[in-house]
């Protein structure tokens, strides 16, 4: 075996690592979907059942997170990559705290959903949805472009945070006028409140993750730059 | 020169770069540590000029994380560091994000003291000065762990965090009372609440980086384990 073929074996046996890595991530990510998915269906439809599955299910994102680390570090210990092999790694570690993180306040929302709205109250619940699968899509969005490690598509998901964020500014105005109206339902509403706030928060999150997609293909850090400095960064 | 003193040349060399990175961590931290006092005190005494000097500082937080971020991954390319050493860049590399986003905390915090309250709800504001203090000397102290990796001052901060939350909750009955008392307050008094919860969030934030501490002597991830497990586990 001459040194060329033997390079070619470990780099391909390298990328297989790799992609098994990026498939865990993939795996996390689409669970993290399914939770977010649930824990709206349990506040919208008051299923308590479910509510209890989400929190429930929540260990098994936590052992994702461990697992990935593991495997991270063991390729870095094995393989001592190297430039854009280990950018990879390091945006693969800083995206699974980020996806942890993500579930947390997944299960928050779910913890909300164990409380009984009535059929008024249930009406504020609406905006929430809707914030909700606006944040879903992001997510989802926010996944496949760092599967694809597509620049522009983490772009898009950037610039959506802005959005969520005047959804989440319509809500609390909402929720904060109708507890100036009903005082007894302080208590309750405050759930709701929480609820928009930790969704507003997973599309923070899901900003930190489209930066990572930029780092990584781009080998710039993008965080703490304007929006403007941002694409210009990203697409020159 | 022989082989010995070669490596023991490279090790030493590595050793000062590892130092390096510390200081930098203590810099940051310290910095931060600094942040949350003027935030508080901008609170408390109604400084919107103080307020916005911590609101414009955290630009130098966030510098601080970009800095240790590329020495680290620097140190890992130069380096290939194995088993301790790359356990211990691993827990800055997690520790600055941390980091990072408790000055995202303390900048919203600053936020709030850009409001005008009135003397009776300064009295509001008495309890968040104090959970505060509390929450200052958490992220003193596993600052303190961190320099030394001292085990059973993380161990401190760890249980430390439940206290937080005990007062965290307290405040939040308390003002979701002066508010049904007081509906036209809801929107001040919100601040003081968000204001709350970042402290709390600032807690939990330092019950990371004390598992980081943990993580790093023992090579164990202790995240996810309950206080039991994570006493018994941290002492073994």
């Amino acid at each position: 075996m001459d040194k060329l073929n033997l390079s070619k074996h470990i780099s391909s046996s390298f990328n297989e690592e790799i992609d098994q890595v990026r498939n865990q991530v993939m795996a996390m990510g689409g669970l993290l979907e399914q939770q977010l998915r649930h824990a709206l269906q349990a506040i919208s439809s008051a299923d308590t059942e479910l509510a209890q599955q989400v929190i429930a299910t929540d260990l098994a994102v936590n052992n994702w997170e461990l697992t990935i680390d593991k495997t991270c570090t063991e390729i870095i210990v094995r393989r001592q990559p190297a430039a854009s092999d280990l950018r990879l790694i390091m945006a693969i570690i800083k995206a699974i705290a980020d996806l942890e993180r993500i579930g947390d306040e997944i299960r928050r929302i779910a913890r909300a959903a164990l409380e009984q709205f009535d059929s008024h109250q249930q009406g504020l619940l609406v905006n929430l949805d809707n914030m909700g699968r606006h944040v879903g899509q992001m997510l989802h969005d926010v996944l496949d472009a760092f599967a694809r490690m597509d620049v522009e598509m983490a772009l898009q998901v950037h610039k959506e945070d802005k959005k969520v964020d005047v959804e989440y500014e319509a809500i609390t105005r909402q929720l904060m006028t109708y507890m100036a109206e009903q005082p007894k339902s302080i208590p309750l509403v405050m759930n709701v409140l929480w609820s928009a706030r930790s969704l507003e928060r997973i599309g923070d999150r899901c900003k930190n993750l489209a930066e990572y997609v930029i780092f990584f293909v781009k080998g710039k850090v993008v965080r703490h730059s304007s929006d403007a400095q941002l694409e210009q960064e990203a697409r020159s």
